[in-house]
């Protein structure tokens, strides 16, 4: 069912300075810079590597407001990992599959995310504690 | 540098439940069980995807006592993410290039991981909160 580790989400104060650090350390290079005002984020996705499955990415993290998700995510733990998404072929089909579980689905059908990709995160508390979230790339 | 995300570490209570659930859920496979006294730690890699650049895994840590870094870290925020590992092909000069940027090195000189391969980790307060490993993979 999981192709690969789409991405690890990386929350930030300032977005800016974790893409120059992430640059500079690491090497990686900005693939898309987005702005999503109904997630609360400023994001860029940096790509890590490239494979027959699809792209692997880090994606960096800076909430909008302090009142969203990733705000508060902030202010609870500090600067960290967020969340993985893995990449699936069918995330309509995955999600049907990991509902009928018991895994409660954040969402229930996909929405939009980073680079055109549909998108769907489970729920942290039934997930061992891992807020994790579904890629099906676009395309 | 960095050629894949090696996997993601995540930190549980129980490591058979963690297996059971990632194995039903994900449809994962294990494909190592290994225990490490010095690093405090039972764990297993289960494979998410191979790609030319080497496989991807989901690494579930148990800790073997409270006092250990991941029963630490259990105490302290619960179950969750607990580090993301990189894959390198000479980490050797990647921990110098690394560390001539001013990061700290945890590990100055690549130890041994799972499955046979060289490891070694990176300060989280200078990696933006995220502890990070570098992974070399055997042979």
């Amino acid at each position: 069912m999981l192709t690969r580790i789409d991405h690890v989400g990386i929350a930030c104060h300032d977005l800016e300075k974790a893409i120059a650090f992430y640059e500079s350390t690491f090497g990686l290079v900005v693939a898309s810079r987005e702005l999503h005002p109904e997630q609360g984020v400023s994001e860029a996705m940096l790509r890590v590597a490239d494979a027959p499955a699809g792209t692997s990415y880090v994606q960096l993290l800076e909430p909008l407001s302090p009142d969203t998700p990733v705000g508060k995510f902030l202010a609870r733990r500090g600067e960290g990992l967020h969340h993985v998404g893995y990449g699936v072929t069918d995330i309509t089909a995955a999600l049907a599959s990991i509902g009928a579980t018991g895994v409660r689905l954040i969402d229930a059908r996909p929405r939009h995310g980073s680079m055109g990709a549909s998108i769907a995160f489970l729920h942290p508390a039934d997930v061992g504690g891992v807020l994790t979230e579904l890629v099906q790339a676009a395309g």
